[in-house]
């Protein structure tokens, strides 16, 4: 017979679909195009401009955000350059901006948000993405910006952080990757470093941050021990 | 043969596709559904909350908005409620916005933008769309966000209303339809009310407002005759 989608002949043992389901799908598939076509298009029409473009500086702004390198006496700190943005806009982007902005705090009296223990660039890349939902990220970007979206409850975000570093995943990182998702709450990392983790046991347990966790956080290396075990399990029956 | 699909058995003449390409074509299927997915959660990011819901009275809005009915004087008119909004959310969402409020114009200086020729119903929702790229379109409603967003070119929302539109010509409103789409250069519902007035003409030249269009607008009468002439030469060859 001849395939209706590749228009190659092939045998009876290796036949798909009727013809009526063929079609069904070529319709369904050109549903889900549409649909993702407007999709595309209503992303385009919500996404705000970047606020950290120069090409648009006057957008009445009425806050300015900084990135505050800590020394270690809080008293002391250094301010880098400001980042202005729109209270509205990190309102509905963030719950924790919410309660502080609506509330009267210091941040909300000032018209000021320091955000410590990060970079500028961190801070730009940041306030950009709660206007425009885009980011090109690399593994430290993923990982500082997580950290941020965890601390500011910006769900969208540390999602798509954490979607980025589970793909990075590699036997090199598993360890750090296992630790760093344990303290942000990453479920989908945690899982996918832990199961690496678990493949390479033997090489795994040599290592320096192997040696280190167990130092530092022994109830994380049994929780290792113990999804080992149950897989040794599982295997056996 | 049994359809992997569908599950019924199938004659030969009946065959769709071999199997690795009805395999292929699953993942493809799965693959757009998780683009949506990750469309639609982005969709959910970006948008702004709703302006006129009364939960979000307090969002430091910097502009007011105003229906205007206007009488025949152009010096006495009548304003509606204001309807609250963010001027950096304007100038992002339309052009013309943009043109007045960042140059020195009275709407600018007065943190004011009266809308004519709009109910009150109309402009609240057309604001909200402007927010949140939802609304709830009946025809009127898409009649009258049509005309504000190609006057403020929000394109998206004329394409979305002139999609609507297009989706309830019938023959009964296809004259009507056809004359609107004119007007404001919608050229999908354009195509689509001559189609169904070529496919119609005995019937709808007998309508009054056939005879209304030959008055008024003979031209736009021209052009159906050609689609009909052009039609008829077609199906004669």
């Amino acid at each position: 017979m001849l395939c209706l989608s590749c228009g190659v002949q092939y045998k009876k043992v290796d036949a798909g679909t009727c013809r009526e389901c063929y079609e069904e799908a070529s319709e369904t598939k050109e549903e889900l195009k549409r649909e993702i076509e407007d999709l595309k298009a209503k992303v385009a029409f919500l996404r705000l401009w970047n606020p950290v473009d120069p090409k648009f500086p006057n957008t009445y702004t009425d806050l300015l955000l900084y990135a505050v390198s800590d020394s270690g006496d809080t008293s002391i700190y250094t301010l880098t350059a400001a980042v202005a943005a729109h209270r509205a806009v990190l309102i509905c982007r963030s719950p924790v901006f919410k309660a502080m902005l609506e509330n009267e705090m210091e941040e909300s009296k000032t018209c000021t948000i320091k955000i410590h223990d990060v970079s500028y660039d961190v801070l730009r890349t940041f306030v950009k993405y709660l206007y425009t939902a885009e980011v090109l990220l690399d593994e430290e970007m993923a990982c500082n910006l997580l950290v941020l979206a965890e601390k500011y409850q910006v769900k969208h975000l540390k999602a798509f952080c954490e979607k980025f570093m589970t793909s990075k995943v590699n036997r090199e990182n598993a360890i750090v990757s296992y630790v760093f998702a344990h303290q942000h709450g990453a479920k989908q990392l945690i899982e996918t470093a832990l199961s690496l983790i678990v493949d390479n046991m033997g090489v795994l347990t040599q290592r320096d941050e192997y040696k280190e966790l167990v130092e530092k956080d022994p109830r994380l290396v049994v929780e290792i021990y113990e999804a080992y075990l149950t897989r040794a399990l599982n295997t056996a029956t």
